[in-house]
């Protein structure tokens, strides 16, 4: 298969690309990094990337912002960043990506543990986590072409805990491999319409 | 207990203030109806609401719109609008609200069920409702002075049908006494960071 993998460079893309890479080629794409650049959140830089990638069997996407603060120090425009950002940017990708994709071919796209699991200054990421679980489930009914579309929602990463492991006391870190597999699921599987959580 | 109502006569609205109303003392609120209009999508009309309003107990909202379309003629401006409208806006009544509910008062929202049990043309409304999800779990664990928050998630109300229950094959009405039920074990009750669902 040849896939996109938007977000590659990061934690959880690398999990994603060391699982898929054994067998398929990746297309990675970055916001800055990767062979191709893309702002997820401009639906005119979607397209350019699509149209410079060709079709393709399926389409990762890792990657998202939100904006991390106590309840009490957010805003409408704080809040909305994740929604703006992490949900709206993997939306485009695919909304934009309906032609580019083969028939019977997914979309993962990626959420998170904390609308499950949720910590301090995390209410942007939950709510942007939970609009990503609500659009899989209501977008997969209607996918046209038997495309699938599903969100891999992982724990956080081993690799990750250097650096955000401060903020999540007492979350068990979960493993690379076990992420990297959460998306084989999704690509490499025939389900859609799921969130394929990652504890 | 002095309980703002927000969308007080739509049908969700009308089965929420039935149930409160029998105890408690109500100011309905409407964009363009009730006691005091708000526009909750602006947060300096929410703010107008609270100042004139003062001091409440608790805050309920039943409003929110979303754009129903299919899948392949939704654009990121349509899909946006229930983000902006029904998540944002009630984001807003809480951001805004903080001060003006008493210590150990709630808020309670209001999502639906198409985020669990999807229809045609209603991805808008899965993602809006998986936000307001994400949200109240996440924001419950931040809330100062006791305050507390969760959102009632009901299915398609018998009054409903006769106006959307073509839109909703196979869906089994849900009774209008046991949605307003749902507020009151949210208003009532002790209960935070959950999704109330009615089916």
């Amino acid at each position: 298969m040849k896939i996109i993998v938007v977000g590659a460079e990061g934690d959880i893309g690398e999990a994603a690309c060391e699982e898929l890479g054994r067998r398929h080629d990746l297309v990675r794409v970055g916001r800055s990094s990767g062979e191709i650049q893309v702002d997820m959140s401009d639906r005119s830089s979607v397209d350019e990337m699509y149209a410079r990638v060709g079709t393709v069997d399926a389409v990762v996407s890792t990657a998202g912002d939100v904006h991390f603060a106590p309840l009490g120090e957010h805003t409408a425009e704080t809040l909305m960043l994740g929604l703006r950002q992490k949900v709206m940017g993997q939306i485009n990708l695919v909304l934009a990506g309906l032609k580019s994709v083969v028939e019977g071919g997914s979309f993962t796209l990626t959420s998170g543990v904390l609308d499950r699991d949720p910590i301090r200054t995390g209410v942007g990421a939950a709510t942007a986590n939970g609009a990503l679980g609500g659009l899989v489930v209501g977008a997969a009914i209607e996918m046209p072409r038997r495309l699938r579309i599903n969100v891999v929602s992982p724990g956080l990463l081993d690799v990750s805990v250097p650096r955000y492991g401060q903020w999540f006391p007492g979350h068990d870190p979960v493993s690379s491999e076990r992420v990297g597999r959460a998306y084989a699921k999704s690509v490499d599987g025939a389900i859609t319409g799921q969130v394929i959580i990652v504890d």
